[in-house]
């Protein structure tokens, strides 16, 4: 399907393509930051007998360097670990064993699902043990009637959709990374992705989870019903949390049924003023089919133009700001009627300009394109910071202005002069999330536009109470930036929780708060 | 609205006329199974002068008596506490100043929202100070383009829809109580209502809470966004933790745009299999429209007839179940026809066997009149055992044949031999969010009949994984039941969850957990 194509990206992260040069190890290129905890054991030959007696296959453990090079590298190759040894339990019994035996013996663990993340949460820093999930891969049931599907952490995230395909369902969360991310992953980072404006946060749709606590003990939801008052959610904890407190094995999640059609407007307006109006005109009219709202700026359009070498569907590419509205429901010919009504509707009131409503699958995907092509789009000139980020939806593309008036005072940027390291700042997102891309698009990186960026863009974020991470969580990246979307007493309260579960700090150290 | 006429009735409770006999006193109707923690300090005037102090108001303390008793009594006049004192703050910093004192002094408080809870959740067992919410009614902020409500935690339900009826936008829940229940008391129990099957739960849509933690400390995450992942999702712990942790006193919730139109068809089919078959029908082909999916047995419909003494709209009530499905979108003509379509197809696969579809806005309310009027039907003959749980679906009805065996292999049951005590057990419910509501139709209330229904209700529960409350919470009444739904260890987490956050238990004490 088309909007599986889109990726989700990191709130900031460089751009950077793959070479065979080895990735710096986290520990040295952030030696100023970061120690190894010395109150944490080293590992030694007893404990790995232990983990043989535990995981009783040769398979399950990884202490081979080159093999264990994927699970302590990031995806991104921006950081680095130093592992010593991978597990891959089998079995619930199996983590909560081994969870148990290193909190005993001090030895500090790394969860790790589909190692798809961006601020390097699922990677060690230095030789924390590495407990892959990806042993645990078993749909456990599915109701058909109430769509509640039961399943183990380590199943990825598009085999599980599949799965519900066939069923005639859908999983509430889709993503770029569908194709490697595991569910257990998607909820340890409460991930958003591309149907939250649809289906809501995993805080509403996770019923249930099974989860080894730092002292071994299985923590377990996962019976858990679509209305059940008795006592502390614990769930909510476990999502988003990370891997901090906790290792999901379980997830309980219930999925909507599929629609049977999608339709796709792209438009263009006249400023962002008029893009906040037509959105709030499209949850009214759409309202229950509308499930994707996003916008580009122009700049954006144009770098995609350049990189998709084709004319923009729209006859003029020189409008402010682009919509591309996507309705999906029941009735295909409904749905396009109430679409078509709305886009009348909204050029009679002169809030879109000119737009175009996709004619067949083909069309819609091309429209789709024109959002889809940015992130690449972006790096055509050399390379892109980026920023995922939250905000009030009056100021979402306030940070975007912010910036360019930012780079052009640091006499840093044009557009047409090669001479300057900047290209542009160019700004598009979920308006339905609140959620901006801020993308800085650069000829080379340097220092120089770094210091020009930040702490700038946090500081912006956090004068309009927005958050420094829409997407993908704190990890190691992040985790000293906390203060710019929590408060001092928020981060108490966190500090306190995490010492209540985890009191010997086993559970990936070094990262979240 | 139609909709606003239903109750949300308690999990258990007996329904009995108002009566100007006094309701017996908690601490005398339990003294075997509570007693006053003597670690509590007796409100002294030392106190009384402290708490005029901080708010310096006249009308914001209450020690008359007479006007105490509408806070000591629930509405059910079920349960009764001694509290000799009420406080209204009138804002966070002066609940945060009573609450600061009261744990210094180990003075204990129950934090009270409406008053119309089930579960004598908000009022005293002994002598504990009621803390009212009420005081606390504004509407902070309103954002138009995302539909982000703030509001203090005493706002009325039915106030806050009103003012976003305005706006064309509408509360995410709705309950029979909305007149007076307090927006805070929702979140603090979780409410689902009638709107939990479109608009999903609290957890899902509640973006931000303020609320004072037992020391006193102003936890406030308001300024929260749809998506935010920068640390362990506090605001989640307040949802249903009935304020045993603190006090709710800011709510900061999504609220989706107000549906256009509304549709509703009455069916009648000949099994409980159809009757879930029907349901996977209509999520799949009704889908994004479908706002209520009720179903109601054959013996609930024969006592609604006899009490509303109308025929039943569908030709013969002789059906084994009948289904009352709603609509709600954004263009009318498109949801009839989709509906119209729906059972046409239903009806063709032989799954409806007959059915009807209210053609204006009376019709709809007489539609929806033949649910809405089971719960006092369920009492004509005398009184009548509520519970209202949640179950897997496909075990949803099996309860209320479980009962009925019980009842007849007890001998104490007769639909038409006024020497039995027990009438019938009916059942009906929300098949949409697995919540049914089991009614147990007595001519008289009796120790006997309760020794048939409990623990066996419970117990059975409890064998097909259920919950004993799916609405209202814990609270006085079911705090010893947990067990019937929560494992051993949820139940410790929980306990320790409690004793971090008020470790004094001064929280609302002798509940929950």
């Amino acid at each position: 399907m088309i909007r599986s194509l889109l990726r989700s990206t990191a709130s900031r992260s460089f751009v950077c393509n793959y070479s065979s040069k080895a990735v710096p190890l986290t520990a040295e290129t952030y030696s100023s930051k970061v120690s190894r905890n010395p109150s944490f054991k080293k590992l030694d030959e007893t404990d790995i007998k232990h983990f043989q007696t535990i995981l009783n296959d040769g398979n399950g453990l990884i202490t081979d360097a080159d093999d264990l090079l994927f699970y302590n590298e990031d995806w991104m190759r921006k950081y680095r670990g130093q592992s010593q040894l991978v597990l891959k339990p089998k079995s619930t019994e199996q983590v909560s064993s081994i969870i148990k035996y290193c909190n005993e013996q001090k030895l500090a663990v790394v969860p790790q699902g589909g190692n798809t993340g961006l601020v390097g949460g699922s990677n060690p820093v230095f030789d924390e043990i590495i407990i892959s999930l990806s042993g645990l891969n078993k749909i456990r049931a599915f109701d058909e009637v109430s769509g509640i599907l039961k399943c183990d952490a380590g199943l990825i995230l598009e085999n599980a959709d599949n799965f519900l395909a066939e069923k005639g369902y859908i999983f509430p969360l889709d993503l770029g990374a569908k194709g490697s991310c595991h569910v257990g992953g998607n909820v340890a980072t409460n991930a958003g992705g591309l149907r939250l404006l649809r289906y809501g946060s995993l805080h509403g749709s996770v019923l249930g989870l099974e989860a080894v606590l730092p002292d071994g003990t299985i923590y377990n939801s996962m019976e858990s019903l679509r209305k059940d008052n008795t006592g502390y959610d614990l769930k909510q904890l476990f999502i988003g949390s990370e891997g901090t407190i906790g290792i999901i094995t379980g997830v309980s999640i219930l999925c909507p049924s599929r629609p049977q059609a999608f339709s796709v407007a792209l438009l263009g307006v006249s400023s962002y003023e008029a893009v906040q109006k037509v959105f709030v005109g499209a949850r009214k009219e759409l309202s229950e089919i509308l499930s994707a709202f996003e916008f580009m700026d122009r700049n954006s359009q144009v770098l995609a133009g350049q990189h998709l070498k084709l004319d923009h569907p729209i006859e003029s590419d020189q409008y402010p700001f682009y919509i591309l509205i996507e309705t999906s429901g029941s009735n295909k010919e409904h749905d396009d009627e109430k679409l078509e009504t709305f886009l009348a509707n909204s050029m009679e009131e002169g809030l879109v300009d000119d737009g175009i409503i996709a004619q067949d699958e083909t069309q819609l995907k091309s429209l789709w394109s024109w959002r889809e092509s940015i992130p690449e789009s972006s790096t055509m000139n050399g390379g892109v910071y980026k920023y995922d980020v939250s905000l009030p939806l009056k100021d979402l593309y306030g940070l975007v202005e912010a910036v360019n008036v930012k780079l052009q005072e640091a006499g840093i940027v044009g557009f047409d002069d090669p001479t300057k390291p900047v290209v542009e700042a160019i700004g598009y997102g979920h308006v339905g999330d609140g959620n901006l891309h801020l993308n800085v698009c650069v000829r080379e990186y340097s220092k120089e536009i770094e210091k020009v960026l930040e702490p700038f863009v946090y500081e912006w974020i956090q004068s309009k109470n927005g958050s420094i991470s829409a997407e993908h969580g704190l990890g190691f990246q992040k985790k000293n930036y906390i203060g710019y979307t929590k408060n001092d007493v928020e981060i108490k309260l966190m500090k306190e929780l995490k010492k209540h579960y985890d009191p010997n700090g086993i559970m990936n150290p070094y990262k979240y708060i």
